[in-house]
């Protein structure tokens, strides 16, 4: 939660920062997203994190509407589960994956991702609705879109 | 540059966090993949963000080979360029991207991609090798890798 250091950014990955910006964040959002992690037992153990850090995270995060927090159903206790808006962040775990496979996983990866309907390999790509085409970092622009401020587009004119 | 909390990980997303997670890495890595910076003072004043940090995060990015420090060639000074390896981190700012548009900018999207071949708008899919369709996050299963630890083998076959 970064809100501060960021409020003269108008870009929509700094305000994804400010929710998800710190280290452990998208350590607990992989584990719920991935691992059907739900208590705060499992999620203290999984990543050895400590209580109060964790018991921070997941206030905020359900302060932001990415997890909500509910009664388990048997009387034992608390879960926190994601929401859609918090489910959705999985995409940004899966790219983060994706780069550390290839460029930090001497041994190959860790985990890989599947389809849960057809059990074919997912992989991530940058799709052109123009040519059709999967494209490769460096030919990705960024452009002005419908929110961006005058002094964003004078910038991108110049 | 987290290295010592996630040494009990084995996680490519756990790896490449140990590299860019930290609050200002990515701003600074989209900066150079996406609005063709280059110089100290143009990071500084595009970020608003104080010296000794950016440059701590730059020479990090160098050790880390994400970018490479050269002379300018009119001989005015040094500049930091991304390398293949860093250029490839903008995948996961494309994912933080679309999630703040979807969820995060009440203005509409700050910033669109293009591709820079045809001016198609880009957007990331996770593409499903066996079936072909677009996946939603919730059709997303992590499954242990060709790197998966014995003790990642056993959690997963519970």
């Amino acid at each position: 939660m970064l809100g501060r250091l960021y409020e003269r950014e108008n870009c929509s990955a700094a305000r994804a920062l400010e929710l998800i910006g710190e280290r452990w964040s998208l350590l607990i959002i992989r584990l719920a997203a991935f691992a059907g992690t739900t208590r705060f037992s499992e999620f203290q153990s999984g990543l050895g994190i400590a209580t109060n850090v964790l018991s921070d995270r997941l206030e905020g995060f359900v302060a932001a509407d990415l997890m909500r927090r509910q009664q388990i159903a048997d009387g034992t206790g608390q879960e926190y589960v994601l929401t859609p808006r918090g489910h959705e962040l999985a995409v940004v775990v899966v790219a983060l994956t994706e780069w550390g496979d290839r460029w930090a996983a001497p041994k190959g990866p860790p985990i890989v991702f599947e389809h849960a309907g057809c059990g074919g390999s997912l992989h991530l790509i940058v799709d052109c609705a123009g040519c059709g085409h999967s494209v490769p970092p460096e030919e990705i622009s960024a452009m002005p879109g419908p929110g961006a401020t005058a002094q964003q587009r004078r910038r991108r004119a110049r």
